[in-house]
């Protein structure tokens, strides 16, 4: 498993550790069970990528308080000694049961729960949903671009613009994950062994005074490897000029990769470059695009004929631009004996530990999830929940990260076109077992 | 100056490097500007606060390439031995003008520029832009949230929803700087020694099979510091419990801090729970209010003359959610003796080495910008970029967080008032000096 810089126990919310020394100074220890979810839909979207276990993982399975969070946390002169004392040799022993990573989940299903004393679920909640909640809101909404490319190549270049480091990173991996074919980001690419790739920027076409200049040293240091910007002056000019570079590479038995767009009507620019680059001969040099691309605006251009073979993906993939985050929730099911809700206005959930069961058809292909009790069973379905985490330790091999962009494409294959068009607002179908109905109508009776 | 986990040099976008291999093998090593500045504004947006500032000098003053690091760009096959070997020696010698963190700064005008070797200078864009530009947003949307706030404390509570752990650091920080009281990222508070603050979890009221237990269970262990959330079952009845706890405390002497609203009609609820507290004679109790409020919720709720004394800020802040990025750029201006701009549709900007000058009137205000080049002179203003580091090395004291938010505090009752509207379309008034107009005049001369 691959480790990033970890973030530790008190990455959190002080009310999960406020919470925690009340249980200890209580001696509430019960065995709690939280389901996280994400509640309904933002506009546009119809399914949700999971995305993000791996690192939630990293830190699950070595949940300590290192000595500095402790002194710090004493600092704060709002926990007891013993509290402390207890933090010092804090560890998750519970049960984590979860989707695997590219799997595909809907509104209100749980795609994890974790068992286990109180204090030790309890305190997972905001570090849990962080770390899932973004990495599984980019690998929809790259998701949502591979679906619009139609097979075309995409590169995430939203690094300058994610929401920190950090995010950087997730953006990278979570892309990857949805079928991206490589990132500009260097770091994503040493930490995760995703492909990196990258053409150049406008200053260095700028630097030169004549923009043959600036190609031609490019060409000379990456034979195998050159695209050229050609919109810092003139998109047609650029053309030109890239396919005259082009020209001295094929006579040097180089090719010249491509070209990138930047600016202007792509879908028409697109027509004139390729023409340009045909009549130099030049049929195998690709044509790249870059310039606030997001699913919308690929399909925009796709469906005006645009002869575009790859697309740089940027700012409004990597913050998620239109629905920055998910309504994700991580809420107490059950507690020893009881199962739990809430009544508060629009905020209820569903009780009970669960399971997410998906009704196959005889190819696999996906007909509908029923969510129900954690122990039940229904002919012809794939229970999604898998039990991931035992008794504090991990129980399966972690797929790497190649497998798990297999696994999403394998999925995203089985999910009917329907819900992928990305203007689409069915909604694939879910239901709640009589079962687990059963339950919630048992705990509003106690309350009425 | 404090510091977190760095990120090194190749945290950066592929293309940075390829450059730099370019500008090594054709020996170009002149000094190059870049302007660092945000094109235009989002919705709703009419200013900048900038913040971010000592998170990237920690990095650019040890900008130095890891053996690790090396290790991963001899793996691409990407680069000469020769620039590997100048990379190992890699270290930022240049001049980096900037203005303060906490200055308030608007549509095309520098916040930074760096002039260095090219090579030194290109690597740092990718960079600056993610650490600053993301700072800047959420200081800018923090700004607005406590404009809203009419003096009403504003706790940030965003960590959950946040896109990443950096982001979670960078949202506490930046909120702090535009005048937020309290974060609940206990990490944020130990890194940063922000005030830490939180209440409950809806868990912790379920769990309890009487609220009233929950409730004393809580200000039992907090007797100086106990928010209870009142809306799990039902807000008025949550009101209730509450004020018998409140009532219980002060028998022993004690006081109930607050409570807390997370649903419903926050207007209607907080003049009901207000009459409910005051009548149980708890007149000091805060009422304390969260769930999607942003600028524009806070503003909602008090135009209807809610009785809500704090805010917790969480999602919508921590993505900035109605602007989730700026367009912040970093563009060459000037190559050794040549001022430089570009001419791409829609991408053109502001060419040469550059000032901001700030008008004030006689009490401080500010009434206007004008965007100069870097060395003219302008009466009655002040020069908003200053020399921090200069051959690599910081020229100043840096200030730290409180100062920051000092200084914050005081640019911010210099701008106007039509300009902090939350809804206002006015534009502060930016214009370009003579000379510097002169500049891209000879510029485009050049070009036709």
């Amino acid at each position: 498993m691959k480790q990033r810089v970890k973030t530790g126990p008190i990455f959190t919310d002080l009310y999960e550790l406020t919470m925690a020394q009340c249980y200890f100074s209580a001696k509430i220890t019960g065995e709690a069970t939280f389901s996280l979810f994400v509640r309904g839909y933002p506009e546009n979207r119809n399914y949700y990528v999971m995305a993000g276990l791996e690192e939630a993982f990293a830190e699950v399975l070595d949940y300590t308080f290192s000595s500095e969070d402790l002194a710090y946390l004493k600092k704060t002169n709002l926990f007891t000694r013993d509290f402390l004392d207890y933090l010092e040799t804090f560890r998750f022993t519970g049960t984590v049961r979860c989707m695997p990573e590219g799997s595909l989940f809907f509104a209100d299903e749980p795609v994890m729960e974790v068992s286990a004393p109180i204090m030790e679920s309890q305190v997972l909640e905001t570090f849990l949903i962080n770390a899932i909640g973004f990495s599984s809101l980019i690998a929809t909404k790259a998701a949502r671009c591979v679906k619009a490319a139609k097979g075309r190549g995409l590169v995430d270049f939203s690094l300058r613009r994610n929401q920190g480091s950090d995010a950087g990173l997730k953006v990278a991996r979570s892309s990857y994950i949805a079928g991206f074919a490589a990132t500009s980001n260097v770091l994503a690419g040493k930490i995760y062994d995703i492909p990196v790739s990258g053409t150049m920027a406008h200053s260095f076409v700028s630097l030169f005074e004549d923009e043959h200049d600036a190609f031609r040293v490019f060409a000379e240091n990456y034979p195998d490897n050159t695209v050229l910007l050609i919109d810092t002056h003139d998109t047609i000019e650029g053309a030109k000029n890239a396919a005259s570079i082009g020209i001295e590479m094929q006579q040097r038995g180089e090719q010249l990769r491509g070209v990138r767009l930047d600016s202007g009507d792509m879908a028409q620019l697109s027509k004139d470059v390729r023409q340009i680059l045909n009549d130099a001969g030049l049929t195998e040099t690709k044509i790249f695009a870059s310039s606030g691309f997001d699913e919308y605006k690929i399909a925009r251009v796709l469906d005006n004929n645009a002869l575009i073979d790859a697309f740089g993906v940027g700012t409004k993939l990597g913050v998620s631009a239109d629905a920055p985050y998910l309504d994700m929730v991580y809420k107490l099911v059950r507690f020893k004996d009881r199962d739990i809700t809430k009544q508060s206005p629009g905020k209820a959930y569903l009780a009970g530990e669960k399971q997410v069961f998906r009704k196959t058809d005889e190819g696999g292909k996906y007909l509908a999830d029923i969510i129900g009790r954690k122990d039940e069973t229904f002919k012809n379905t794939i229970p999604m929940l898998q039990t991931m985490i035992e008794k504090g330790t991990l129980m399966v091999e972690m797929p790497d990260l190649e497998e798990i962009r297999k696994y999403f494409t394998a999925c995203f294959s089985k999910l009917d076109e329907t819900y992928k068009a990305i203007d689409s607002t069915a909604r694939y179908p879910v239901s709640v077992s009589d079962d687990l109905k059963e339950i919630q109508k048992r705990i509003a009776g106690q309350i009425l």
